[in-house]
């Protein structure tokens, strides 16, 4: 096997499942492993020992990469930040831990940052100047990739894009507790907040959503707007506005190549109408050219991601080496 | 003298006056010359030229730094994108004109780009990872440099930060004909719009700036805040808030270890409140250590980038011929 092809662990650690596999070139070699997220720090490390030693037997394995939530210190590897999924997770110096135990070179990575490398670079889209991914999922996340390389930022909070402010009216709390973040408008969540603010006052003719008022679930509006009631037609059209609104703002800064959207509500994005939103409300130099592409890596893309950074970490040395 | 201390030229192209002078590490050697901008494009290139002989004839140089407004493609130097200010400017292949005509080294930049990068430069900022400039003028522009070298973006449009949008509401057209644009809030002309709004329906004994209305300025606002009047405080208090707003967006994205605040406007405006306003409205790991200072360089920061990116153009290139 020529080297190049030599695969690294890539592991995605979430709030209640962990998925792990074999990558090379970008791709997922077979399929996952999934296993949940046992309880407490000490059980999720020993968890992912165990699953690099399950590989390790198995092959040849140039490295280990992990996707976990939280603000991570890429060369020390530690998570900085607070995790509301993982608790007590925050101040483990994962990296060294697993390099220690393993003796392989580890990549330790916050999600959104691996997700985004793993798609710009299965994607083809390395060669770019700058791809933003944008995660539409319960929250809004993101990740900047810039000449194929991440951007982390000046206090590895690059790309926390969801707390973008898009409005000044103060009329809807974000989970961080500040106003009117452009998550609690284009997540899930904000679909939801949305039609609510649609069905305030309507009487049960106006719309199907009426009934469902107290219950009601993102499915239900886009059900309903798939179905032609005209209040969730009119939430999904907003919807889309918001989503526009909060990249308006990221073509202005960083006059990207495309972006690149994945997570749960991205499904139900035309991302054609998308497109036209996000043209109209951009300076013409930037938008004329900007694409919009689907994210292809389904729930596998932060383990794929982070596998790459560290396969691209080995070729990265192994390269200057051999210039020098 | 040392090649390190040989001086560029630097030229900052505007609407009505042209800036020239000596730059040596990031610093301007005496007074900057100052002509009038004359009219049409094949007058200002050989007002161009002779400034440049005449410099070329008093002294050594090692090249041409061109601060130009519009959107320039860095490679070429051609002017590509639309310039209000300079009228059949976009097209001009000015890098090649000069370069032909004088023999010199010859960078043209934009003249947003030019000054963040001297500004970056000259306050010692080129090793931080993310130094945002911000120019609060007529307008707002801004430019963004990452470890210390400019980010151009996918179209050479990056940091074209004054098309934030930071409000859904429709309420201001901005000068790009798109509603409710940071610089129809954030700049003097937001301020205005501001003093405006809230002059709407008063009477004289409210404020001083009521028998102003029809002709009034920001420096009337702005001196009537001074003398204690309530309107005019509560719009420098709003204007404050305004521009806060777009830069908590460019927070979020790029998580920077800094801003550095120029134009008119940021004469006029309390770094330390404005500090603490993008500190509330952003999440903790990126506010907590962010910094924003005034800049230093005043009108020459674009000459005076123009000319250190010349500089360094050829330093790099004989830095990398030495380590080959």
């Amino acid at each position: 096997m020529e080297k190049k092809q030599v695969p690294a662990i890539g592991i995605d650690l979430g709030g209640t499942k962990i998925l792990a596999g074999l990558v090379s070139s970008s791709r997922l070699l077979g399929e996952p492993m999934r296993v949940p997220t046992p309880k407490g720090p000490d059980n999720i490390i020993q968890t992912l020992l165990d699953i690099v030693e399950k590989f390790q037997k198995e092959t040849l394995v140039l490295g280990v990469g992990v996707s976990t939530a939280g603000v991570v210190e890429p060369k020390s590897g530690e998570i900085i930040g607070s995790t509301g999924n993982l608790p007590g997770w925050t101040g483990t110096k994962l990296k060294h831990i697993i390099q220690d135990k393993t003796a392989l070179r580890t990549v330790v990575e916050n999600d959104a940052n691996s997700a985004a490398y793993g798609e710009c670079h299965a994607s083809g889209l390395s060669h770019k100047t700058c791809v933003i991914m944008v995660t539409l999922g319960t929250g809004i996340g993101g990740g900047i990739i810039l000449n194929g390389r991440l951007y982390r930022g000046a206090h590895f909070a690059g790309g926390e894009i969801g707390h973008i402010k898009i409005s000044m009216e103060n009329k809807r709390l974000c989970t961080c507790d500040r106003w009117d973040c452009w998550e609690a408008y284009g997540s899930g969540r904000g679909l939801l907040s949305t039609g609510w603010d649609l069905l305030q006052g309507l009487s049960e003719d106006k719309s199907v959503l009426v009934a469902k008022k107290d219950s009601l679930t993102t499915n239900d509006i886009i059900d309903a707007a798939k179905a032609g009631d005209m209040i969730a037609k009119k939430a999904m059209q907003l919807y889309h506005q918001h989503v526009a609104f909060g990249m308006v703002s990221l073509c202005q800064t960083l006059d990207p190549d495309c972006f690149v959207m994945s997570g749960g509500m991205s499904k139900f994005v035309d991302l054609k109408l998308l497109k036209e939103l996000v043209q109209d409300w951009t300076i013409p130099v930037i938008s004329e050219n900007l694409e919009i592409y689907p994210a292809c890596l389904g729930e596998a893309a932060g383990l794929i991601g982070a596998a790459q950074l560290v396969l691209d970490a080995v070729h990265d040395v192994e390269e200057v080496g051999a210039a020098g």
